[in-house]
């Protein structure tokens, strides 16, 4: 069943393919749109193209950043620690640890994790460009590289393969701690984080 | 805390606007696009703008139809019963009695319920223009028209406001059961409703 309008119809089955987005809710935002000023939806539109446009890789980090404002703002920033690296999967990753406001040092992010399955290998994730900065004058300052990639599988097979790499040039490479999370019920968590918990516990 | 890209920052903000998407919402639809082709990503562009030029209210039944496509598809529809207008709040509900694939008379849509809180009056939804449609020579063949309301104070309102205006033109106005859904536990059904559904009761 459509609607009377092709120009609808064809909002919904765009809003219909992204991530999460079923048919109820494509209509929904639809309608909406459809009722919004103008201007408002010309903002969306823009936004949209812009993003493809604008956006580019961090030539040091390969975190997103905009055209024109390459290195990007947290490379180039005051105050930072450039003696730290965290290797994270993707952007959000990035904010998610700006946002805990301890970490002050750089980042890089891999843009994946190896995954064979799914026909990732290390040359399909930013590996290289992790290994050529490293190389380079500023790298030489970076005494640790911080592994926080997801407690996947294809997380610890990269972490694996990038420390195999790194230990040679006599770099420490660390992993961030599993365990339980802050404000967790003990008797709730699985077996297997309370067992890395364990194996992670700290003198006190 | 904001992504080192003004573009995906921008992007995010307007994902935000939209109903029932958060933040959180917004940021992983912003990663889908800045992931997805540049072709589909110009496709959804253009379908938002597309939607606010070219589509129009039906003159006739005031749904959503594209210019250069008056009278909306369901007004030229063939096989339809003129005697019966079904009157509707706005043009998802069309779409919902069309699955019914039960009901082939026309529709109303009257983009709104009179609702004197919101400031929203009998002008201010398309009471005039289902009027004026019976009034012509088309609409002297209707011998019923159907309100379908949402059971709410302003849905009833409105029900009893349109039913005054018609009852004078020798219109027959009904209005669509309230009762227990099809699939209900009897049990669980809320006392307004069960009310109206032992007043709704019929002879076997």
């Amino acid at each position: 069943m459509r609607y009377t309008s092709t120009a609808i119809e064809a909002l919904i089955e765009e809003f219909a393919k992204l991530p999460g987005i079923g048919r109820k809710t494509a209509q929904r935002l639809s309608m909406h749109i459809l009722q919004e000023k103008p201007g408002e939806v010309e903002k969306l539109s823009r936004a949209l193209t812009d993003v493809k446009e604008k956006v580019i890789s961090c030539s040091i980090c390969q975190n997103v950043t905009d055209r024109g404002d390459d290195p990007c703002s947290i490379c180039r920033g005051k105050g930072r620690d450039l003696s730290k690296i965290c290797v994270v999967e993707s952007p959000p990753d990035v904010l998610a640890f700006e946002k805990t406001a301890q970490y002050r040092g750089l980042y890089h992010v891999l843009h994946g994790v190896i995954s064979p399955l799914d026909g990732v290998g290390p040359d399909d994730i930013k590996v290289k460009e992790l290994l050529a900065r490293l190389s380079l004058q500023d790298g030489r300052e970076v005494s640790e590289v911080i592994m926080a990639l997801s407690p996947t599988v294809e997380g610890e097979t990269t972490v694996l393969y990038v420390s195999r790499l790194l230990k040679p040039l006599g770099i420490e490479v660390t992993k961030i701690a599993r365990g339980i999370p802050v404000g967790a019920e003990l008797e709730y968590i699985d077996e297997a984080t309370l067992s890395r918990a364990m194996e992670g516990r700290s003198v006190l």
